[in-house]
């Protein structure tokens, strides 16, 4: 493979630019889907897709893409993440892998002309779930065929508005959102932050993703007996506090102890009726158990409800439980592993291949496409903060390795 | 001592008409202080009080009381409790223990007539913080001086107003709650519910209580860092969610290892951000720890704040903790429990000795007089609910002691 050049100036300059659409505290965006300042963003991506000579278009969900034709058939080789953010998020998150297809097709271009396979670069339009959280990839899945049709008016935001509403409002329609559909895409690789502190503690800049982690949010309710916290004894209660803490603790340490990657987290915890001087009569929480392996995930798994139905049992507890989410583990496709792989050693770049922790659109673009992801090392693991951060030379290492696979591909 | 003769038809009569005023569904009564059905339940037993020969006086702050005049000089014999209740609370917290001082001195008037000391009985304006939570025992407070002139107007109702308001606004004067202040009450003898299932479980209708449980609320935040919780991986976490769960699973085990009567509960659990999917930056939680024994007492919150600092600084987190409640035992007269246990075997009453896990009017009273306390059994040791019930039978049984008891203290 050739060496490629990316020129840091240039990718600093779209970062920080593309950051001012949602621009939130210091270093913070927050640009929910359907926002002004999203369709600000958007704009300005089609814009630079433009300048690179790329051919832009937009589909009925809004997503933008910039397209550099082969002269041979076949498939798409494609490359991008989402634009939304959190709320507030950082610059980072989305918004670097959507820039990274961009930056990556236009150094080829500029580079090493037309390709022999069809280039896009997306810009996805959404993936966080932060202004409706129930759009579980919005963008992907119009791109996949997995909106329903009644969905658009049954997805409603935290301000009450359904997504058809907010699609209007920016001058969608979602009635055609079925033409967003591809068939035509052969290879879909993304690039995004780390989002974990995996490199930084490898001392690396860069991984190659071979899985996508399996996720299962267990949402249980752990009821017992209110009493009185000072008349009522010890021996008589059937307290669920005593109960959760059992169990979160439990979840907690099978996940350390089966070792990376499995993890669990107990994120939240509603306790009625919370107040200080009374046995609670119930705890509601949430259990978050991730693995990429799918024989290990249902180990990780069967643990945890072995301990919840046994602490309940023991205790005198009611349990019950439901998924609020359950994605089974996605595998990269092996054959763009080793050319990403291939690509990194070819530009002597430092890396390891591991699987990513987080849930993201190419899980979506996994139902249609070859799939593979490329990680950038975050800055102490954080995200989902204005605080995230990746360097410049980190990212450009990235869009390297990035750029070079798809050379591999396309040229 | 003689048999004290107490009529059920009339226990029962005045239980259902008090709770008449603040009937909350079938078998509750939410009555807040300085409300209209507190207004009118106070009219009504200054109203019994008078009916039943007793001299009826009303304080700066609304109590009522009803005395008995004796032949012979000293202190007076108190019994009562309060007439305010949760929101909702029961029939018999409190308000049992305000009837049962006036039903004695009735039975007592009526069968020995007049005392050698004076008898009272008091119908307390306020204990249960319900309506104002920074009351701190309002009507016994103002009883024993401890209102500070600038209290009226600094305890906020839940509803914004302040109590100077609320008691403006049932023509009571603030400036005048100093000339509550009594300083000739030898003795206070407070009937009241268990609120637990001691009794219950050992086949008992009344207990006389040797003292008021210790209590102490620690108001614990648990900060350390939020991550995601799919790309950080379990052995670079410092969540304080972990340390929480087993923290409070030490506690609740602490005070169970102990035995009765020590107790501890974790009721009330913040968590910050409380996301399914982020690990979180900090859980704030209450620990409520209670013995009523000083030097167990001592030994209970020693081994909670040993494990809570060990927990966080192994696990990295930092911990902080307020005392949002910290009252001494209050140990009942030797002599008034001597005297109450000796009325309940003149009666022929099986009982037993305990202490109360719960706080109480007759701890401030502790500060100006000797107090002791009678406990009648709780159905299923619930309190603070509606469904709170204590049969006439048991009730009968209560006031009998504490007839036979104000019997042998004043005649």
């Amino acid at each position: 493979m050739p060496e490629i050049k990316i020129a840091p100036e240039f990718v600093e300059h779209t970062i920080m630019e593309l950051a001012r659409f949602g621009a939130y505290a210091d270093t913070g965006v927050w640009r929910t889907v359907y926002s002004p300042e999203w369709v600000a963003a958007q704009d300005l991506y089609a814009t630079w897709c433009a300048e690179a000579g790329l051919a832009v278009s937009r589909d009925a969900v809004g997503n933008v893409w910039g397209r550099l034709a082969g002269s041979e058939g076949g498939g798409s080789i494609v490359s991008g993440s989402h634009i939304d953010s959190q709320r507030p998020g950082g610059r980072y998150d989305g918004a670097l892998g959507a820039l990274a297809g961009l930056i990556a097709l236009r150094a080829l271009k500029e580079q090493f002309g037309t390709p022999r396979r069809t280039l896009e670069a997306v810009s996805l339009c959404e993936e966080e779930g932060s202004r409706f959280p129930s759009t579980n990839f919005w963008g992907s899945r119009a791109i996949t065929g997995r909106i329903a049709p009644d969905d658009p008016d049954k997805v409603v935001g935290y301000d009450g508005e359904t997504i058809a509403e907010a699609m209007r409002g920016v001058g969608l329609d979602p009635a055609d959102i079925p033409s967003a559909k591809r068939d035509d895409i052969d290879v879909f690789v993304e690039l995004h932050i780390e989002q974990g502190p995996i490199l930084e503690h490898a001392d690396l800049p860069v991984a190659v993703v071979d899985a996508i982690t399996g996720i299962r949010h267990y949402d249980v309710m752990l009821t017992g007996e209110q009493n009185h916290a000072g008349a009522f004894p010890m021996d008589l209660r059937r307290d669920p506090m005593a109960g959760f803490a059992e169990i979160a603790s439990g979840v907690i340490n099978t996940a350390h102890r089966m070792g990376r990657p499995a993890v669990t987290t107990v994120g939240r915890v509603l306790v009625d009726p919370n107040g200080a001087a009374v046995v609670p009569r119930s705890v509601n929480f949430t259990v978050d158990a991730r693995h990429p392996d799918p024989a290990q995930r249902a180990v990780l798994y069967a643990r945890h409800e072995a301990l919840m139905r046994e602490v309940a049992e023991r205790r005198g507890l009611e349990i019950a439980w439901k998924h609020n989410i359950d994605h089974a583990p996605c595998l990269s496709d092996p054959g763009v592993v080793a050319t990403l792989q291939e690509a990194a050693r070819s530009q002597g770049i430092p890396f390891m291949t591991m699987p990513s922790g987080a849930g993201h659109d190419s899980q979506q673009m996994a139902r249609i496409a070859k799939v593979a992801m490329i990680f950038v090392r975050s800055k102490d693991g954080r995200s989902h903060t204005p605080e995230e951060f990746s360097s410049i030379p980190d990212i450009v290492e990235g869009i390297r390795v990035l750029a070079a696979g798809l050379h591999a591909l396309a040229y």
